[in-house]
């Protein structure tokens, strides 16, 4: 039986999904990928490590440290629940600064991955422009600045399909001439499960890799490549509709339940091969129809612009002492 | 077995798959329901007529005289092909509009229902935006107006939410005061099939009925409330998720194709049941998990500014005869 | 020397404009003309009544109430400052509505005139887009409808050039058929002032009038044709070229001072004529070369969000006594 | 008499207008200052060159070479001449290519300089976004390349409130990453008369400079700083406040015509000082009252859309032979 996953034959950017599916086959515990969860207030919390080369391949993620909030209550658009998942969310990066020794004063170019006129990819850009920036003051009159603050700069460079250059290629440029101590790079992902869409944020200190994010992405920004430290904060907005179809018959499955007897009456054989497999069988049913389309919630207006609010209120709270988690909506507009 | 569909059971606002649907059941003509198809440059243009109670009845749509225009093609965005169906959309709305005895100088009040601010819901809004208007010149100078154009007006009206009016209120509001001689409605609507979203249009004679459309729009748009004919032009721009998964599976069901034995050995129960019953399970296991959301493919920013260019184009030359359908998309912008 | 201005000819929609530009020329005050004017933090009341035709003939104002906030500071972008503006404004209009004799439970239609498209002109349809609506609840479950809530319904009823229709006929329509007992007006003015602009409001019983307003609204919302109550609240967004080259030949005839031998050195006849005068002057210079265009200051997007804010969150407080004017800007996003 | 003017001083950014008020004073031609003026179909095209320093510090520009087009009609929306005007400003801008060394294989970076959020600002990233990009073809899959094309890449930095980051260090970054032969900047600028406002395109051979633009851009991007030849394409879309004033008493002078001594009893000491003086003295009035704002036509939404058309109609048919400029239009939307 074919285990070992990559991201995209899955089709999903996120971690928690990828343990998920790799425990619906092997319920044990995947040496080398440590899993940590907690609940608060209506947000789960998983802090799941990938250790070494052997669990990368087995659950098909990149070896690194990945948070993710999940708060299927957000599309609720409750004002209150936002506030707090900002606040959560501040508290979480800050840590996770930390966890990869970035120190108070250390200095972060965050870049917004995506395009503004494609509503679901138009994340990145959209916290650009709502995150606050520094990098202009400590340049042009340092002795001014009040303590508490970072040095933050933000770009959002656009995307292949409209400037004709890598987004990996323009950051790089700007990286060299204005040497940030990292990057921060925001980016709308893909997810398996449509409830994930629009309520869930993951924090990785992988950078971005080829294939990941919606849009074309294919040199990455990596530590690699850019010689600094990379975080990448996630929001799935799509699902492939072939994911949306093949997740609703596990969940089938799961609803008929343990007897499997009846439920290969009900189901046949799509009861009995791999999750792999029937994701390709339902692919080379609907592709040659042209029903494999990438979709998004019909709210996805509204829902971006809320989780770009959360998203860059949080980092304005976590990058900056100076900023209150408290009063963390009042820096963005 | 349950062969009378009802709009809402089925989730589509298309007469075309309505019928399709019965069809995949009772492969028989459905007495009073006339269809013509025809073919022309990659637009499929079907008349469906459904003539009398019964036949509304076994079709699940109102009595009433039916166009669908499909062209799979136009998610392409190829300039030349949306020019093309604007022209035959012209054509075929003109015609139209004869069959159902409304003459070359008859007013025409243009209502584009759905919610600006909502992408997939704003094709009536942008519609409106786009059409030449001519009521206030015939009401200000007529002497001066050119031959060749007809009375015309435009709004949009906005939704329950925003509004806390019944568009219907509104329309008939406007329509006692205005007194035009027909409407003109367009609105987005739900298809079960995402190939069909943002590439179908369909012409129908019968008005806006509660629960067509992806709003809230309980009153209707009808000759019976307003007193005069009523044509309503939808798009299909969302789906809902079940019936993603519905017609998917019902796709791997015809792929597997007409050995019933093997289908049944693969799809098991899932290859027997009624579309009804099946779609019905899809929605009793994907509701409670939130997973039943509407959706729109990721591109919607750019297909319905297309579409609705499209639409506004073919209108303006069907409506007045000085404009030709060969420049039509000067009329806009 | 002629006094009786008209509103147009001096091309401001604000009564303290009118006012102001009477008493510079004749410093006594007018009989009928009753002002009072207060200051509190960096907000500057004005209640001015024009209190008989012979007052109104003399000042170019409607008979009726006027209440004009004046902020200069509104223009710095202060969230703090566009708070204590929205409370203060809930409170005016509060007591507006009294003095006008509109009760708690009187149900109100707010109208947002204007264009979305055109970003000094879509204060109104702005606003109703931030307003909460309630009507439908009063209509669909009103046992479930909590105490403190009033009825409100909100259209745009969009401008001539897009729909064919006077706004004013839409609005009737409409009143015809949901029969609210008031009607409260937004529209963006023209000043004469450019620090005016995006600074003030101004509150008035006397609904729109021909001619007021930047669009063409030539029909008008008064309580004669409604039959109703009708509250204008207008912001100037925009002025004339002319009127910003008339303001400043006024400013530096009085920055010259009193002197009036060394200012005719300096100005000549600029320093003598009447402003009425000068003003057709200076439009008979510019209208031939095409300079006399209607301008708005570059900030306009930020502006306009920020004003349309206040205006709304002013709005919910002032209409539900259960809106706290000190949490206003939640019921808004 | 004070004649070297700054460019700052008389807030122009075109060249036309600096030789204009040079001329108002010293009608006599400018030693190193050569123009060639020409009229078709309602465009004034003017070519202007710079020749030398004394020139240069006389008109108050930089040395270079200067295309100005303008097409006082441009503002009533005519769609045919707009198309005219891509026309004519390819053709013209191919010219200028030629004239400063550009061969037809020279890759270009276009720069779209900016801020997409304030709209008299946005021209520079709306062209990005409608010009044909094929660097990434070249990059990609060079052999695929129809003839005939060029190889372009484009992007709009943002600005530096936004970003942090100057945009000439961050087109500086790009630059040094993908290795352009040259860069063509885009940018709003301000001009010292309202009728040139949105109907005037200028080129020039000699990049962006600190204090031009509309925005805050210190650094600049030329030659010098890049190592690259930077042409400028700048349109105004506003004004000064000040210049409209002063340029207004102006045309008053004017009006009044060639009777010095009865414009003198007319316009005082206005008729007499320099215009330098006298915009001083306007803006010795205006700034303490906050008067002295930017403002841009009513009307920018459509103005800022249709000219960012005709640019980058324009620049896709000058930089591909392939690109016909007959059908223009086609490759934007």
């Amino acid at each position: 039986m074919e285990l070992d996953l990559q991201c995209y034959s899955v089709r999903t950017d996120l971690a928690v999904e990828s343990k998920e599916m790799i425990n619906s086959l092997e319920p044990a515990p995947i040496p080398g990928v440590v899993e940590d969860i907690s609940q608060e207030d209506g947000i789960k919390i998983t802090r799941l490590d990938v250790q070494n080369e052997a669990a990368s391949q087995k659950i098909g993620r990149v070896v690194g440290h990945y948070v993710t909030l999940e708060v299927p209550e957000l599309r609720k658009g409750d004002t209150g629940l936002q506030e707090h998942v900002a606040t959560v969310f501040a508290r979480e990066f800050e840590q996770f600064m930390q966890h990869i020794g970035l120190g108070p004063h250390a200095s972060v170019l965050i870049v917004g991955l995506g395009n503004w006129n494609v509503t679901p990819d138009s994340l990145g850009p959209l916290v650009v422009e709502n995150v606050m920036v520094t990098r202009h003051y400590f340049e042009l009159m340092p002795d001014r600045v009040a303590p508490g603050y970072r040095q933050i700069s933000a770009v959002a460079p656009g995307v292949l399909g409209v400037t004709g250059i890598e987004s990996s290629e323009i950051v790089q440029g700007i990286v060299e001439r204005t040497r940030p101590d990292a990057i921060v790079a925001i980016d709308a992902l893909a997810s398996r499960s449509l409830e994930r869409v629009n309520t869930t944020i993951q924090i990785a200190d992988i950078g971005i890799h080829p294939g990941s994010g919606i849009g074309n992405k294919r040199r990455g920004l990596t530590k690699d490549i850019l010689g600094i430290p990379c975080i990448a904060i996630g929001v799935p907005t799509v699902c492939y509709a072939s994911t949306i179809v093949n997740n609703a018959i596990e969940m089938m499955k799961n609803h008929f339940g343990s007897d499997s007897k009846q439920t290969g009456q009900i189901m046949g054989m799509l009861n009995e091969i791999s999750e792999h497999d029937r994701l390709a069988l339902v692919k080379e049913v609907l592709e040659p129809l042209g029903h494999d389309l990438i979709v998004t919630p019909k709210e996805i207006d509204e829902f971006i612009e809320d989780i770009a609010n959360i998203v860059a209120s949080g980092l304005n709270a976590a990058l900056h002492e100076a900023v209150d988690p408290g009063n963390v909506g009042a820096y963005t507009h």
